[in-house]
């Protein structure tokens, strides 16, 4: 049996549960001081305050440390070809985005990049995010396809999540998300791509396991609700479990659609309405929301404080995309959760660990330092939750432990 | 003669000259695709493009990345005890910082946790901050006193800095800002302390060579204008140069009194009107703004656009503080810049580049890269300017050079 104790604890927080929380849950953490973990075969064996147990094992020293679980990004486009920085340039000088898209700029040229790119580029490109990721403390993310938008390389894509997930340490739950936009070639054939996405893409994804997860973007001008309902049925059929974009600009219903599909989450809400609100609450779905997306975009931020007040279990997640958000940087999103949501520091941890862990359908075995759960970890830089909260701008993350094993 | 060649540089870009830039020329900067870059004991001897001469020197390759001057932070609170994580739960809990001040947090905390600091540990405190400063690609900063407001404090926190200067490679320039605050056991003796900046401290700081620069926070509730004006004549007296915080919160008249004194730096700027910007742009003072405060506070941010226009040279920094911008990171800075002052990624260059240098007079010494300047620079994970604005939240910095040598 491999066993780590974790000793020396400053510090140790965490929700706790197997399931997301809402409500005045969301806030409640578990807090020891002095504490000590015990991790035997990848797993939380136990965990307590005071003196730590005498046994065999390897001892880490947490130096009084804060240790909380490791975080979760439940929503990263993780797998891309290229970089569209010169379009930070030409919004600067007053371009607008469908300028920049009838100038084959935008989503269609990262669809072009990622089309061109082999499998190792994509998958060499994509492992550097991972570590960079694994540095800031996130030991689970969440990836989508999305920028190939034809079976090929939507089915490119997915390999690539496959294959990273066995090469390198952070665990990856992957979403098919082939619409993520209309492609160019189906412009005048929207029917016919729709057709594509449920009776082909979809159901090869099913068969070779590619994906846990199905995901669209319900917009004005990319997918409209009846459409978005239309494909996640058709990956429900297959197995594939709905997630939904929804609300990031307009709100045309895709919040609305998370109870009648039963979306595990939805991601963006950036102006969900409260009907949205009303009807994730009694659907159980959870609210990912995006806050750097907005913060890059100089947008609005999705109203967090109703939502909690209402009852949904909120997550937050870095939407790391070469577009909207080029930023994986988890620990920011924790400062804007405070910031611009109004979460509390508490809120703000069950958001990017137990809650994120279940808007990926694995808050049974992740998103909190449980006996039985995995134990992937991080020990902190920081002598409490508020600092993580405060300090801006610095990497605090100072060990992070997967499956009972230091990586960082 | 130490020699550092650094080939391979598929792109270096800086500003250029001895002084600040305003206007068109903040934007204007020297682009060198496929370059080289000769160090001669610790200065710029040539820089070039195509290829590099054959000479007897250490090489360092580029990798065919970005190559810009070291950045230069010119504006920290950096010598301080404690921090203040706290605070950020009260805010979010609706306490105002009128009543956490009222029961003794805000800025007394940290001048009570500034006053039972040692040197050593002022100094332990601050080393670690510079390293990780240098490891964002800071290799000059601006430090100020501040957090002592008493003779014996103000003078701790100025030996900290000189003291630092010496042993770890940051350049430092030393402001003396015993006009922080009113010390809470002068509140009823208002005219005592200022007395004892004017009679006392500065002749004191001058005498022992402790300070080039002496700054004041002029705004409601710190100083007047008029006590402003007269703490940093007390200073130029002395032959401090005078900097001052303007405009911060309510514009009582800081921006305007740059022309007055001759200040080389205004910052903060927030709420800077149009006459302050016109004083400014009259007497040549570096607007210096703080991007990261204005968003930790949710404030507004500075009107760059409109000093840029009016001739005003902008200078960014960090601001790094435990208070109102408990970031160090001046890589974010440069984000903000973009995303909220609307500047361009060459203005932005400009800003924490060659202004900065000149915001702490040294643009004759640092801040680009041409022959006989100082070899401080920095080798970018990046391949041009506008990538470095566009991705957020990572460190970028890849090599750090500072005087001719390897330092991170």
């Amino acid at each position: 049996m491999e066993r780590l104790l974790i000793n020396n604890i400053g510090l140790l927080a965490t929700p706790e549960g197997q399931s997301a929380r809402c409500g005045e849950q969301q806030g409640k953490i578990k807090l020891l001081e002095k504490a000590w973990l015990l991790a035997e075969d990848g797993r939380v064996a136990a965990v307590g305050s005071g003196a730590a147990p005498q046994l065999d094992a390897q001892v880490l020293d947490a130096q009084g440390k804060l240790v909380t679980p490791g975080l979760v990004d439940a929503h990263t486009h993780l797998i891309f070809g290229g970089w569209r920085q010169h379009e930070l340039a030409l919004k600067l000088r007053g371009v607008s985005y469908l300028e920049i898209l009838a100038q084959g700029g935008g989503i269609l040229s990262t669809v072009r990049a990622t089309r061109a790119a082999t499998e190792q580029e994509l998958s060499d490109k994509a492992a550097a995010a991972l570590h960079e990721m694994l540095c800031f403390g996130v030991t689970t993310a969440e990836a989508k396809s999305g920028y190939g938008l034809n079976t090929e390389d939507e089915l490119k894509a997915l390999r690539v999540i496959r294959r990273l997930n066995s090469e390198q340490p952070v665990e990856l739950a992957a979403t098919f998300m082939g619409a993520h936009a209309l492609p160019p070639e189906y412009k005048e054939n929207r029917e016919e791509y729709l057709r594509l996405l449920c009776e082909e893409m979809i159901p090869q994804v099913a068969r070779e396991h590619l994906a846990e997860f199905c995901d669209v973007f319900c917009e004005t001008g990319v997918f409209t609700a009846e459409e978005s309902r239309r494909i996640l049925e058709a990956g429900k059929r297959c197995g594939l479990i709905p997630k939904i974009h929804a609300d990031e600009i307009d709100p045309i219903g895709g919040s609305q659609l998370t109870r009648e599909v039963g979306a595990i989450s939805a991601e963006h809400l950036i102006v969900c309405p409260p009907e949205g609100i009303a009807a994730m609450a009694e659907a159980g779905t959870v609210a990912c929301c995006l806050p750097a997306t907005s913060f890059y975009l100089g947008a609005t931020f999705a109203p967090v404080r109703d939502m909690i007040s209402a009852g949904v279990p909120v997550a937050m997640a870095s939407d790391f995309n070469p577009g909207s958000c080029p930023s994986l940087n988890l620990q920011f999103v924790m400062n804007l959760g405070c910031l611009k949501y109004r979460m509390t520091p508490e809120e703000v941890l069950t958001a990017v660990t137990l809650n994120a862990a279940a808007a990926i359908r694995r808050a049974d075995r992740i998103g909190s330092l449980e006996a039985g759960k995995q134990a992937d970890l991080v020990i902190w830089d920081a002598p409490d939750l508020n600092y993580i909260c405060y300090r801006m701008g610095s990497n605090l993350a100072h060990t992070v432990v997967k499956k009972g094993k230091v990586v960082v």
